[in-house]
Parts: structure tokens; C-alpha cells; sequence
């Protein structure tokens, strides 16, 4: 394939020691060249690949000084994109690095699009969709375990599943067709029938095999969305701040234009929790207070947990009621704090009520209870075994999404020949099966698909 | 000399393409092969220097993987250390780049200071201490003229012309030593006096000149710290807004810890203007009233720019009056804003207070006047003619210091001429300017001074 050759800051925005102006294309080099001036007076075009060079970034018009650069050369076709890659060294300043990136705009290259480099390596097929979707997760990542369950993808582990699977179901079409189209025998149909239920249970079973850890997958990618309510003065942002100052690992989402929407993670014994809301929490002590009871019931719902704290040296009052009643069916767990006071809360009712979902006792006051909620909530979505690197986690909702409707379609195979369906019928809910799976790994998709996933991506990548 | 080997991650914290961990030292190489394993098999204590290698990190062990990284090897001495230097640059994932940092911590390297890198540049002599100073200048320049101006000084263009002198200064020490010893001719002592003058006053008028770009260098370094001030709705914050929106090269100073205290800079004409407690102007419109009178006029004193707005829609005040009288003997432009208005405002008052500083109308907004404001902030500072590139700017706050203390030592090197001063203490003045030259560079420094410079570098630099 060729494409013109773009260039992007790969580094993240910010004063640091490094940052990399990288470009990608045919062109990468001699785009190069144009601006850098090397200590030996050597042209990139003459090095060997994979090699590094000093010297320093001109402008070619005014012949005024740029940067001082390293810049290292990587010939196609073993680069990230395997086409001929440049990566030019800066200072990190912000202002140097941009004067960098405008000159190699100015000389020929074309600012890439987020994701394009990543694209790239996936259209010149060095690796398939999932890979390319798990490098972006592997940036994404959290938490230590969403790590590993990226690196996995990475590596191929669900691309090797899913095309073995797709070779599987390939072979069964292969071998109902040859049976229709030479029907020597009178058993043919039996006998077909038999292969076909053999290999679309064994099929189905795969399929649900991986879509069993696909929750787990996605908490780890995603993260749990937390949300902590309570009466005002229960404890709630004591709660936020014992687990925000507890877990070091935090991660904070700057995005680059607005300074409000700031989300935290949380690592919890490598579960990565998002507290949804957490500046409003600090700001009132109540979500409900501050977005009207309609708008929190709406983030209830589109919570993963939900935090209830209660104050156990306190009566048990009806707005209590009213929150038990709000998170019905949900994912809760409850937590009783002040316990380094006495006790008046009336336990029987709380305890009723409370049946059905974790219940755990804190002072957060005294910094009591913390560790046992952590156990609670590892407990409560891993049942406290989790070791990322012994399975293929599936994490992606796309890929989940369309291991749903593989499933879906291997179903309707298995009931098919349950009911007697003629065979080339089956065979179209076989073949979309096998389609559907392709999908996930970039084999039968969409051009416009492309383009939505990669734009997710950041820049530079 | 000898170091250990010390390792950090080199690219700015946050999401992106690509993170590198550094290393720099003797075992640099030796310890990046403990954890590296790559396509080949190689190590890389065998590979040719300046060249790059793809492969993975591995915890040696648990085995596990730990990242997909391309690993570049610098051998000593041309490398930015002098020192053995590798650099992995992995998926710029912020738990996976920590990963790698950790291990290459575990297996034998030494978490780096702040500055420790270009630390060693300078300990091991491939920079002088002004080169390294302004390398730290280059990442935090806002504009392109301080790009260029500590690009110049990374390159020496400092550090060339005060060897110059200080070889000047030596050579006529020597001279003068050498009349000394040899009194051979009766008029030796007129004759050292004579040379003594030409050469004294030669490097006076030199040191003169340098500092004269003092006061601009340190703008374009720092920034101008800009307070603006009025009463209520004379339109302060919709002067902020404008300033900030008009002038696209915006760098915000994000601090590791605290959200808080922000920063922002807006690019005027190449002149970076820091915006003092923007955040108080937007919350309240008034810095008086939420910061009391007495904190106000420290802020006020401590200000390099003060921008002044009145209303020329109504009445001038008392108020006016005394902000006029508290801005007294500062640097000050005059805005009298909300010309769309009728104006009411008595001209002939506002004109003799204003009468001292620049004065300027402006209809914020019809968005009229804010071009001719930006051009008195030129004008005030830069006279209007700034060419970075055209002279040696000294902008470090330490190099004018010195240079001023050493200008001081040679006018008592030409007072003592004047008055008949032995010339052996006028030696000792002129030895004095010698030392104090040669601190800028690091040639006479102490320890202590050393370190405390660096420590203001960032991570990884």
C-alpha cells in the first residue's frame, strides 16, 4: 500500500527532558533531511536503518537554528508502521518541539490524524485490529492487571483465539460442501447433520468460554464507574478522600481543553475504580443535592457500584429508605461508618434491608474498615481471584459485542439442525458466524469502522 | 569521573505515544540486558553504539512480559552524558513506562534527581554551566524569542563571550605581573596603569553592554508577571478573556500535585506575559476585594506590568483615584474601556493622572482596541525592535547577578586607577571580575550552588 507521510508529536503535551516529533512514509527521510543538520554532514537517505544521529534542526528558508536534536532512522519494513519511520529527538520544551513539528509540516509532511500510525501498522498488516485496538488500551490502562490483559491482546493472544476458531468453522464449511456437492452415500445428511452438532457445540462453547471473562475484561479496561451516596454528613468525601489518598496508583484524565471534567481512578487491589462525580461530591457532599434527584438517578443506573454510606451513630431515617429503595437491583455495597461512635442506629432494619448486598462497617475517622471494603469489592467482581496473566480476558466492548452475536449466530446453527433445517440454510448462520469473528480482528470490516476507531486513539500514536 | 548508574522516565507524565525511561552510566548497558530481550537475541552490550533494537521487557524473575519497547544504545563518550546512555521507549502507557522504570530500578539502577543528566553533561565537561542552565530554559520557554534566545545560550553564545573576556582579564594580569617582577624601565608603572585603563574600561563597557539585554532576556525567560486591575465591571476579566483567546501559544504550568495554583501565559508579540491569579479574577472580577488591601498592593509591587482598566462610561471615582495613586512609580498601561458607550468619564482628569503611562481605549466588547494594547505592551519592554536572534540575551537571573557584581569589581578596578591604588590590590579587583565571570560558566562554583541549580530541572532531564 503507500500513503503520503505524516507526522505527529508522539510524546504527551507538557515540559519533560524528551519529546519526539515522529513521522511515517515514503518520504519520512528525505522529509528529514530538509531540516537536519548532522555533526558528520551525512544525509539520513545514506545511513544504515535503525541507527541514531546528532545534530541539529535548521530552518531551511532562514537558516535560523531550530533544536538541537538526536534522530533516529528506521527503514521500512521493520518499523511500527513498516513503512520508513524518523523520530526526532527534542528537548522536551513545548514551544521547541512545536517549531519542530511545523518546520516538518512546512517541508512536506502532513499532520497525522490521532491513531494513523497505529492505523497504518494495521493496513500494511503487521498487525491485525485487536492488536491495534490494544495498543491504545495498553495506554489507557490503569491499573497493573488492565495492563496485562492489554499486553496480552497485544501479543496476539485473542487474535491466535478467534483465527483458530475462524479456521475451525472454515474447515466445517469446507467439508458440508464437499458432502452436498458429492453425495455418494445415502447417509450424507446424517452424517453432515452429526459434524455440523459437533463442531457448532464445540464453537459455542469456546464462544462462551471467552465472553465468561469478558466482565472481568472490561472492568480491568474500563474500569468500575463508582458512585458514593449517602445522606449529607454520613462520610461520603471522607470515603473519597480514604480511597484517593490509600491507593497511590491514581490516574488522572486531563483532557486538553477543559480543566473541569476531571475523572479519578482508583486502584483497588488492581481493580481500577472511576469515582464518577467525585469534585461534585467534594463541592456539596451531595450528588443529589447538586444535579436534582432525576439527573442522579440517571448516573445511578449507568453505575458499575454503588457506595451507600450510612452513619451508624445516627437513626436510620427515611431519606436512608429512600437511597435503599434508589439502588434496588443494583450493584451496592454498604457501608455503616462513624462506629468509633456509639452506636443508635437501628441495625435489625438496616440489616434487613441491607440482605442482599455486601455490608461493611468503617471509621473513617479512625481510618477503620477501608481494608475490608477493598476485600469487598474485589470479592464482589473477581470472587477474589484474578491473575490477568492466565487467560484471554476479552475487554473490548466491541469485541464483546460481536462474540455476542457470533453466539447468537452458532445458536441459531444448533437450533437449525435441532429442527431439521436444510443444510445451505444453516450454512449462512455458519458463515456469518465466521464473519462476525473476522470482524474482530479487522478481517471483514468496514471502511468508516476504521476511521471511528482509530480517531480514539491519541495523537501521535 | 565516576558515577552510578542512574535511570528515569524521560517524557512528560500523561497519556501518549511514546514514553521513554533513560539511563545514564557505566552499567547502563549491562543492567537495560538484565530485562531486555530482544528479536535477535543479541544482547546489547554487543551491539554497535547509536543503534536501535526491537524487542520486549521481561521481569527476569517471574519471566512475566512486560512491555514491547524499541531500545536505543549510546555508547561513550558522544552521547548527551558522556556516558553510557540507553533509552526504552515503550507504549507511552503511564503504568507500563512505570513498570519498566521499576524494574530497571530492581535490577541495579539508581533513580535519577531532578537535573542529574545534564548534571552529568556538565561534571564530565561537555557542557559548561550556562549551556546547562539554558538547556532547562529551552523546555520552559512560552515563545519563540525565549526559544532562541536559551537556544543561543545552549549553544554557547554566552558561554563564548564571557571566556573571551575572562581570557582578557587574564591576559592582562599576566602583563601586569610580568611589569611587576621586571621593573626594567623606569616608566613601568605609568605604562601598567595606561594598559590597566584601556583594558579595564574595554571590558566595563563590555559587561555594560550584556546587561543592557539583561532586563529584555529575563522577560522573555520569566515572562512578564502581569496584574490587572479595577474596580467592578470596569470589564477586567472580559481583558482576560481577550488576552487569552486572541493569542492562541497558551501554555498552562500544571504542578505534580496541586490543581490549584495555575498559571497562564499568553504570547504577546513574542513577549510572554504571565497572568497573575487569573483564577482569582475570573471568580470574583475583583483581586481587591478577595485578597485584601494589603495582600493586593504586595501582589501590585511585586508585578512587572500593570494593566489599569477604567470605565469611559462612567463617572471617575474615588476609587480610580486611589488605584492611580496606588500603581504610583510603576510600570503601568492605562485602558479606558467600554468606548461603545456614551462616554462620561472626565477625559481631562484620567489624562494628567495618565499623563506618565502609555494610554490606551479600548471596546472590549466590540473586540476594538486590543491590537494597539498589545503594541504598547511591545513597545514598553522591547521599544518595539526585538530580534532575539540578533544578540547574545542574558535572561538567567544568576548570570545578571554575577555579571553585575563583576561589573562593580571593575569599576573598583578603575576607581583604584583613578586614585593611585598600589597595583597589587588593583590586582585583587581584577582577579575578583575573573572569578566572578567564571562562575556563569561553572568554571569557579561551588557544590552546593551546583546542586541547588539542578533541583529546580525536571525529572528525567
Amino acid at each position: 500500500m503507500e500513503f503520503d507521510t505524516i507526522a505527529a508529536i508522539s510524546t504527551p503535551m507538557g515540559e519533560g527532558a524528551i519529546a519526539i516529533v515522529r513521522l511515517s512514509g515514503d518520504e519520512a527521510i528525505e522529509i528529514a533531511d530538509q531540516i537536519f543538520s548532522g555533526a558528520g554532514k551525512k544525509k539520513l537517505a545514506e545511513v544504515p536503518s535503525h541507527t541514531i544521529h546528532y545534530g541539529t534542526i535548521v530552518d531551511p528558508k532562514s537558516g535560523e537554528l531550530v533544536e538541537e536534536v538526536m534522530v533516529s532512522v528506521m527503514k521500512a519494513p521493520k518499523t511500527f508502521t513498516r513503512e520508513d519511520v524518523v523520530e526526532i529527538n527534542c528537548h522536551g520544551g513545548i514551544v521547541s518541539v512545536n517549531r519542530v513539528l511545523e518546520l516538518v509540516l512546512t517541508v512536506g509532511a502532513r499532520l497525522a490524524e490521532p491513531g494513523e500510525f497505529t492505523k497504518r501498522a494495521f493496513l500494511n498488516g503487521r498487525i491485525d485490529l485487536s492488536q491495534a485496538e490494544a495498543v491504545m488500551d495498553l495506554i489507557r490502562a490503569k491499573t497493573d492487571r488492565a495492563m496485562n490483559v492489554a499486553l496480552g491482546q497485544m501479543e496476539g493472544r485473542l487474535s491466535q483465539l478467534i483465527s483458530k476458531l475462524r479456521q475451525e468453522i472454515l474447515e466445517v464449511v469446507a467439508h458440508v460442501e464437499v458432502n452436498i456437492d458429492y453425495p455418494e452415500y445415502d447417509d450424507v445428511e446424517e452424517m453432515t447433520h452429526r459434524l455440523l452438532l459437533e463442531k457448532a457445540t464445540y464453537i459455542r462453547d469456546k464462544l462462551q468460554g471467552v465472553l465468561q471473562t469478558s466482565q472481568q475484561g472490561k472492568i480491568l479496561r474500563e474500569g468500575l464507574s463508582t458512585v458514593i451516596i449517602g445522606r449529607p454528613n454520613v462520610g461520603k468525601s471522607s470515603l473519597l478522600n480514604s480511597l484517593v489518598q490509600e491507593n497511590k496508583a491514581i490516574v488522572t484524565d486531563i483532557p486538553g481543553t477543559t480543566r473541569d471534567v476531571i475523572e479519578e481512578y482508583v486502584n483497588i487491589r488492581g481493580v481500577p475504580l472511576r469515582l464518577v462525580d467525585t469534585a461534585g461530591i467534594r463541592e456539596t457532599e451531595d450528588i443529589v443535592e447538586r444535579m436534582g434527584v432525576e439527573r442522579s438517578r440517571q448516573v445511578l443506573k449507568k453505575a458499575d457500584l454503588i457506595l451507600l454510606v450510612i452513619n451508624s451513630a445516627d437513626d436510620f431515617t427515611e431519606e436512608d429508605r429512600q437511597l435503599f429503595k434508589a439502588v434496588e437491583g443494583m450493584d451496592v455495597i454498604v457501608i455503616a461508618n462513624k462506629t468509633d461512635l456509639p452506636p443508635k442506629i437501628d441495625w435489625g432494619e438496616v440489616r434487613s434491608l441491607a440482605e442482599d448486598y455486601p455490608f461493611v462497617t468503617t471509621s473513617l475517622l479512625e481510618d477503620e474498615g477501608i481494608d475490608t471494603l477493598e476485600q469487598a469489592i474485589a470479592e464482589m467482581f473477581f470472587q477474589g481471584h484474578v491473575e490477568a496473566g492466565d487467560m484471554t480476558y476479552v475487554s473490548n466492548s466491541r469485541h464483546i459485542a460481536l462474540l455476542n452475536q457470533a453466539l447468537q449466530a452458532i445458536e441459531d446453527v444448533l437450533m437449525g439442525i435441532d429442527i431439521g433445517t436444510p443444510i445451505d440454510i444453516i450454512q449462512i448462520d455458519l458463515t456469518r458466524t465466521w464473519d462476525l469473528l473476522g470482524e474482530i480482528i479487522g478481517d471483514t470490516v468496514e471502511e468508516s469502522l476504521l476511521n471511528q476507531l482509530f480517531s480514539q486513539f491519541c495523537l501521535g500514536k
